[in-house]
């Protein structure tokens, strides 16, 4: 009785009536009840045994072991299968040639404590998937991290990479960016190396001794261009079996050269070995060497040759049926495919979602039923380039623009702060679901624990909002987890939650993520296991329950216009660069500080970058922020006096609007070159892989100095902007016809 | 005639009349067609032939034979000696005993190509001079930099060095500081290693292969307190044969607890057996290990004990002397003792300083003969800590004080940018010194080299200022050459010059600072050494032929300005960071952002720094401006026309005036807690060690929360400048009347 007279004195939900909203907060605290650690820890246990990669036999056994599971807490499960182009290693050379004979061991040795290191079986070799086939022989060039903006200094330093073997670092940009940018300049083979200076020695013991990657361990890794994700045979179009396919000769995705990754313990001969310009500072990593540039004595001879097999994925879907709006779905998923072992990426987080899964079931059988369905599901074939769950939103696109209320994404958890990203749409909604969450290392609420580090961490305006207790913001979403296509592709609002920052060392892709490691260096205790299962659980629910969907558009017209004042302060800072660089020319300040014994030639002259016309992204931002406010007023309006409202059958036709909010961000036509990116808020960059490009269409283009594409882009943005404010102003008619009884 | 033409042609030299200025640029040409590279080179060759440290037979016939040169050179010359207190170590021992054995070898190999790196009978061992005697063990601790900063660090991390050994690595603060601070916080030693990071492999390739100190080089030096400079039993006397010394026990110059330098080869079997907490990302140095602080498994004994002699300093001083202001000084020195052999470190100024003496007296036969007395210094014992030069200020302070318009330092020289700190008073007469000088590697003169650097480096204001092409700044001095005693002690204005800023790598302070060194990877050409012979010789040149000394206030006037608004800013940084931690520890913002598994506690709470009393400094200031400006204007009068009243016997008055401006500076209680150190505008830090502090009393006392004493330094400040107000403004009477014709 007591539990029941808190639910009732505490806020109304947004999109709740106050009845919805005590029966919900009753539900979500007896479904946050349930999760144990112990059952997420022997969930990793079981997924993470045996090696299981796309097209391995652990992977299909995985997949139908959680579809059984699944059916045993009463959701309706099934595999949905398709058919992607998955290469696997059949030669792998890198061995120096001059000035010394040195042959990569290109192999991750057991370790005696660690029980699942000697499954060589059934182990993927080190390897990068969709490396370019090629036998190559080359001078070594050292290019640090492999971004543009290295190749740049090296311009500068006078060092062309023009049929080298280029070694960069692990770090800096995503992985694919440095095979791709290295042959854009001429390169023959790219080696990428992981430097203990990032993830071994340098801040952790080295395993078994600590967590962090020892001489041997290497990093796999998908090196798939950035042109569209998914099978790389079927852009646009799902794998299916009988699906139609391009050549392979003809698909962008496979590197032009090849690239192998090694451990330091293989990269040091080779590094070593290197003449020519010692590395500018910030380019040395952590071994005992003194980094050289090259191209100098040293002499690389690599081959890598695949087998380019199409393989089977096993995606697992599950369904628990809604209500009274079944035909509204809320979409959860993690992939469960690994690159070997995989306990960290990615069983921590589809443990974490099996045991949430788990007591959902529970619930339904205490009573609980979803108002709309949920759908939960485990991807396969995300590693090489979210394959799993590019293909079911290629294969489904249509009803899930139609359906789809949110998709909710995790990977890899581990101990420390709630990590949130996503549409800012869902910004207010998973800060509400974030105040829910016991932190379990602090105790407070996940919420105020990340709060109280943003005032600690965050300058300036941050601080003084996070001091005042709002929602913390959330990032955008680029790249890097099964999200990619519900945003960029279908238009569904989404998310990416998990826990971290704490803890030392990786293993990332290499043998050694598995359930030992995990179990003894990350989250030992799988408390932040269950704290996902109990954050992913609540926003599923609440978001599956609530009568009105809780969005909230204030926050995206916000961050909208801050993103316009970055896109103007970013042209400024390119006009202000611009002019100084130039003026600097002009007065010999680069060759009045020349070294002559290590030559650098001044930077090329710059165009003046013009002005740009940002009237309609700023006209549209300000809209956005006025319909926004009025839909705002419209929810309050109708949620007032228990807001009894709601909960009659006219709140359909609202949410039938609602869900067309995100769709107007999309444009069929995609981001200039990549038009299977569609929409137009959120992006990966196209030159960092990873990391997000918001209004992406006008910042690349700022970026690149493609100015006739920035001004085109700001007037097609500015109308999608428009076009937004029109649904909301639907939305909120509707809204305040509902509430007048209308 | 065409030269004479030249001449006639250039702007008037300030303090000059208009025949004078003509007549000096002559000379100064003729001067600067003298000196010859390959005479500093074999100056280099002799001075550094064998190790000449403080007391060793060829200390004392380098200074003999340098008495000959000037001699040879029309020079009066003669040594003057002085008894200091020198150590030598007795016995040294660094020992692992736990968990394992391990004896540091404390040795620098011989280098088969390096021909003096053989000398071991006359080589000083590796040793910190002025190391406290102590036969210590206890558990080792590596405290980063062993700075206050780091100790702060060490107190969140709840890591106590109470009993232990510490060991520090080099950088990040003058050494002398780090067994300072480890001994205040209960350390029982202290070693300091050179990290490879920082000057070996990490930076360039090790020694001989390349510049870079190699793994078993390690960097001697001295660790004396900063109490005061000059030999540790006579403070602010000079230590002639018979002057009274207090007693050893009583100085406070030598360390608490034992120190002992080590090379990286001796410090990584150490390092790599503390075991305990893993050092913060910033401590981590490029060893191939994982750096922890302990206190652990690692147990260090160590011992240290000295030869406390008494040993003989020869100062060589050389005199030109002055016509019509004899009893005027211009006063020009580089010290001749090292370490080792000291190629480097200073033999590469004192070269270069020999080879300017040979050019002046090479005019001087052609007919030149200096307005002022020259005097030109050889000082012995700076590598132990000013010794010669302090004990030659403290023994003729009373006549310098009187005499002396000028002391102009050099130390180590190289390849790259003229550098030039000092006295602001001589601000702008050493721009005007830099525009006249080649640099060897672009032929721009070497203040537009110096100032196109500057507009690449600098920001806002400063490259604002650097473009429309005005003064250099300057820096201010602290410590780390023979200019101390003279600035901080006699008020003699003080400069300090070098070229340096190219080349990588370092053998600073080991027995590989040498010839071969040198010659291979610095001024490998001596070029730049001639430039430093042609740069100071100019300056001492100008500064002694002037009429009217070319000091110029305003310079000055502008700099106090600029401290004092940087104290404000200080202390208003102070108020908001004391705010600012305040309200986090209230929020709870520490205890929420602990790792359970790395604990660090909250940092203190602050007092609240009070509002100070600046206006003194502020009126003080802008008065100085106003007179500055009058002075300055008077001084444009009197050159006008020619400015043949600046010819006159009246201009002497003047001059006398003018050599007491700095001297308003001084305070004889000296700065709080350091009375030897009587100038209240520059200052080293008392934590800091080389680095100055400007307005220390006032500085210091904010940064130490000492909140009486800033008050009362800013009133006792403000005074003194309006003391150099009224010198000033008897300077401009004078100076009008004079022009007047009074």
């Amino acid at each position: 009785m007591l539990m029941a007279q808190q639910s009732a004195a505490a806020p109304q939900l947004e999109g709740y009536s106050r009845a919805a909203s005590d029966a919900e907060r009753g539900w979500e605290e007896k479904f946050r009840a349930v999760p144990e650690p112990d059952r997420v820890k022997e969930n990793m246990r079981r997924l993470s045994a045996r090696p299981h990669h796309v097209g391995s036999p652990y992977d299909k056994d995985n997949a139908e072991w959680m579809v059984q599971q699944f059916k045993s807490w009463g959701w309706d499960a099934e595999i949905e299968n398709f058919y992607v182009l998955f290469p696997t290693p059949k030669d792998r050379l890198v061995e120096l040639v001059e000035p010394t004979k040195f042959t990569a061991g290109l192999k991750e040795p057991v370790v005696a404590e660690d029980p699942t290191s000697n499954q060589a079986d059934e182990q993927l070799p080190t390897y990068n998937a969709y490396s370019g086939d090629g036998d190559v022989t080359g001078r070594l060039v050292y290019v640090n991290y492999g971004t543009r903006e290295d190749y740049e200094e090296l311009d500068r330093l006078g060092i062309s990479v023009k049929g080298a073997v280029v070694i960069a670092r692990y770090g800096g940009a995503w992985r694919g960016i440095k095979p791709k940018v290295a042959a854009e300049h001429g390169a023959v083979g790219c080696l990428i190396y992981s430097d203990p200076g990032n993830d071994g020695y340098g801040v952790a013991e080295s395993f078994p001794k600590g967590a962090g990657r020892p001489k041997d361990g290497v990093q796999r890794g998908s090196v798939n261009d950035t042109a569209f994700p998914g099978d790389p045979l079927t852009p646009g179009v799902g794998a299916t079996k009988d699906a139609k396919r391009i050549d392979i000769k003809d698909t962008p995705i496979i590197t032009k050269i090849p690239v192998i990754p090694i451990s330091y313990a293989d990269a040091t001969p080779l590094l070593a070995q290197i003449t020519g310009r010692i590395a500018p500072a910030k380019w040395r990593g952590q071994l005992p060497i003194t980094y050289h540039i090259g191209p100098g004595a040293a002499k690389v001879h690599m081959r890598m040759f695949s087998n380019w097999d199409i393989k089977p994925l096993y995606n697992v879907v599950a369904k628990l049926h809604g209500t009274d709006a079944a035909g509204e779905w809320v979409i959860r998923g993690n992939h469960h495919d690994a690159w070997v072992n995989g306990a960290d990426d990615p069983i921590s987080g589809i443990s974490a979602e099996l045991e949430e899964a788990r007591a959902l079931g529970e619930i339904s059988k205490q009573g609980w039923k979803p108002r709309r369905t949920i759908v939960y599901c485990a991807w396969d074939g995300e590693e090489p380039g979210t394959l799993g769950s590019t293909e079911f939103v290629e294969t489904h696109v249509k009803e899930l623009k139609e359906h789809a209320v949110m998709y909710l994404n995790s990977d890899s958890n581990g101990r420390g702060y709630l990590w949130m990203e996503g549409s800012h749409g869902l910004e207010h909604f998973i800060n509400g679901v974030a105040k829910e969450i016991a932190d379990p290392e602090t105790g407070l609420k996940a919420y105020e624990r990340t709060r109280l580090a943003t005032i600690l961490e965050a300058k300036g305006s941050e601080r003084a909002e996070a001091r005042a207790g709002g929602d913390l913001h959330i990032g955008a979403l680029g790249d890097g987890s099964d999200y990619v296509a519900f945003q960029d592709y279908a238009g569904v609002p989404s998310l990416d939650l998990g826990f971290g920052g704490e803890g030392r060392g990786s293993e990332y892709h290499s043998i050694y993520d598995d359930f030992y490691w995990y179990s003894h260096f990350s989250d030992t205790k799988f408390v932040y296991g269950k704290a996902l299962a109990q954050t992913a659980g609540t926003a599923v629910m609440r978001m599956a329950d609530a009568e009105l969907l809780p969005y909230n558009f204030r926050n995206t017209a916000e961050t909208i216009a801050t993103y316009v004042t970055e896109l103007k302060d970013l042209l400024k800072t390119e006009q202000d660069e611009a002019e100084e660089l130039n003026k600097q020319i002009d007065e010999g300040v680069f060759a009045a500080t020349v070294d002559p014994e290590e030559p650098i030639a001044a930077p090329e002259r710059k165009a003046m970058p013009p002005f740009v016309n940002f009237a309609p992204l700023e006209n549209g931002a300000r809209d956005l922020k006025e319909s926004a406010a009025a839909y705002e007023a419209a929810v309050e309006a109708a949620q007032a006096n228990g807001g009894a409202v709601l909960d009659t059958p006219g709140v359909a036709a609202i949410n039938a609007v609602l869900i067309r909010t995100e769709k107007a961000y999309l444009s069929e036509a995609g981001l200039p070159d990549r038009p299977w990116f569609k929409h137009q808020l959120y992006a990966p960059g196209a030159y960092t892989g990873y990391g997000v490009k918001t209004l992406p269409a006008v910042r690349e283009s700022i970026e690149q100095y493609k100015w006739a594409n920035a001004e085109k882009a700001a007037v097609e943005i500015g109308k999608l902007l428009e076009d937004e404010v029109a649904v909301l102003k639907e939305a909120t008619e509707k809204l305040k016809g509902l509430a007048a009884g209308k």
